[in-house]
């Protein structure tokens, strides 16, 4: 198996593992701070999908911290196929996650205009937890393809 | 490089992008059919997006016939990475879009309420049209799945 560029038990696909959690986490608290998020089953979701990624994420952060110390390959054709779908369920669900948020997100605030007239929701905090959500998923997508390519080149 | 199931200049390959074709169509169709649907960008959107997966998978169903009746192979590097990149951003899109609606027609049935009480929108038409719209896309992420494997096996 090649080593490469976020391939798990390296320093880079450490990096990729912390950064999806925190951006996952930004993305939940900067939702939860906004007023009225659970009027739309979209912004619940968007908090579902991305506490299962924090959970996902931070797990495989610590067994790639695990590794690092120990110096041992988790290079094992068992483990990375484990890896590979988990990682590809959890990225489609947070792509439809942001997507349906970001959808709702332009309604509020373009079709139906909710941001200035009555109710006055927060679209704003709306917009910056759907971003947070997609870079998050961006970086979960890296890490899907780097692990997929793995499992090919086996 | 492996004779595997949907691999392009295949009967499976085929198939596969005329469902996608197809599919995307009926998509278009059920929402163009929906008095209202320009009233929200997801649903542009997804008509958009549908368009875009129509060319995309129309086109390779000619280049698949063609293949098959001439009896050429399609396996080479080059056009597999045109096809890989080709796949993934088309169903990344329709993906985005397919949820997007998704989030939508559900903010527009369960938390507005729009569907039973005035502005009366035709939910069940949107619901059909974001159904299809997701069928399309799995037949695409199977189609993209194949091509990928096949350019890690080169």
């Amino acid at each position: 198996m090649k080593e490469m560029f976020g391939s798990p038990g390296k320093v880079s696909g450490l990096a990729l593992r912390i950064g999806q959690c925190s951006f996952a986490a930004a993305s939940i608290g900067t939702m939860i701070s906004a007023p009225g998020f659970f009027n739309s089953t979209a912004f619940c979701y968007l908090i579902a999908s991305m506490g299962l990624q924090v959970l996902w994420s931070f797990g495989l952060a610590c067994l790639d911290l695990h590794a690092l110390r120990s110096k041992r390959s988790l290079h094992n054709p068992v483990l990375v196929s484990l890896f590979v779908v988990g990682d590809w369920v959890t990225a489609i669900l947070s792509l439809g996650a942001a997507c349906s948020s970001a959808g709702v997100t332009v309604l509020y605030s373009k079709d139906l205009g909710y941001c200035n007239s009555p109710p006055h929701l927060p679209c704003s905090t709306f917009q910056i937890s759907v971003a947070l959500a997609f870079i998050s998923w961006f970086l979960l997508a890296v890490s899907s393809l780097v692990m997929f390519w793995l499992l090919g080149a086996v």
